[in-house]
């Protein structure tokens, strides 16, 4: 079944530990957002580790350069996932593979505002990075757009085991997104912002469920 | 006359501010590497700018999504000046540069691990940020390669007054970009891991006052 990531990009630590707290039942992989990472440093993926040891850890830090160190960082930090941008050069790409591989964690090629999607995605599968994530941009979803293309494209190119899809997720894309049962869906907002952070994310870990 | 910009990756904080306290007389921008802001947040920012606060600052973002939201989280914390990706979508581009003007700060863009280097500069210089940096990976130094040949291609293409240069950069390869009399030449390591931080930066500074 697609697994359900929380993206969190906002708030103080004692939300954050709030949302972590009544939610990991739910919730299959909690992500440490850039602008979290950006405000507070690796020492916040730290905390959130130590309090919730059994939560599988996401840190989004887009790498794009000195794949090695800097994911060594991350997993150092308590990290289970580092991200790493499709637009990196490959030789960032496989360091940061490599050191995972090294460690036993994972790492999530974030292809975010990569404009030739189905070629770069052939080329970084062959890298071999546990996921590739289809990333429709903060500053794009303003316009209207959304993953689903991208998505499409991308599921007739490799297995649906290393897609993660991401970008804006609300119940109806999640909905559109389902049957091409990729290995993970990437949800914040339509999580975070709703008062009823449990129901909501219940309601979305059902829809994903149905779809089995 | 070309500036110095200090690219500092690696120490503690209380290492990070005896080198920009040394080298401060010397140095034109400090930079806070991404590395670092990875480690620390922009907490480090703000304690350098609070701590020097006449030193020009810039934080090394490579901000790929939320152009404004994270331009502004920059700048909020006392950064002059904020780095978004040249690989990044245009609207997050755009929407940092209005930040930076709303602001009364800058912004340059980092192509680092652009293929199509001259395509994407035009694009970007249309934009109209404050500068555009021409960045050969730490990945890719590794393989032998440096910021030349695309700084000579970048040359043909837009003022110098925009251009911003980095990449593995020590004396010899100073010389050779000297000629194209950049805006700012980035240097971290041919001055940080110097046991004479002040005269490996001193003479380095010569180089570029005997281009004038």
């Amino acid at each position: 079944m697609t697994k359900l990531q929380l993206a969190l990009d906002f708030g103080s630590r004692e939300v954050i530990k709030s949302i972590v707290d009544e939610l990991k039942d739910i919730i299959d992989i909690v992500e440490i957002g850039t602008p979290l990472i950006i405000k507070e440093g690796l020492n916040l993926v730290s905390v959130i580790k130590n309090t919730f040891p059994n939560v599988k850890l996401l840190a989004d830090l887009k790498i794009m350069d000195a794949g090695d160190y800097e994911a060594n960082m991350a997993f150092e930090a308590g990290a289970d996932i580092v991200t790493v941008l499709g637009a990196a050069n490959d030789q960032t790409i496989s360091a940061a593979i490599n050191e995972s591989n090294r460690r036993g964690k994972q790492v999530m090629v974030d292809m975010i505002a990569v404009s030739d999607i189905s070629n770069r995605v052939t080329q970084v599968n062959r890298l071999g990075p546990d996921y590739i994530c289809i990333h429709t941009a903060t500053d794009l979803q303003k316009d209207g757009q959304n993953p689903l293309t991208e998505l499409q494209q991308v599921s007739q190119i490799i297995t649906n085991e290393r897609i993660a899809v991401a970008g804006g997720i609300d119940r109806q894309m999640l909905q559109l997104i389902r049957p091409f049962q990729p290995k993970i869906v990437i949800i914040g907002s339509s999580i975070t912002k709703k008062t009823d952070w449990k129901t909501a994310a219940f309601q979305l870990k059902q829809i994903l469920a149905e779809g089995r």
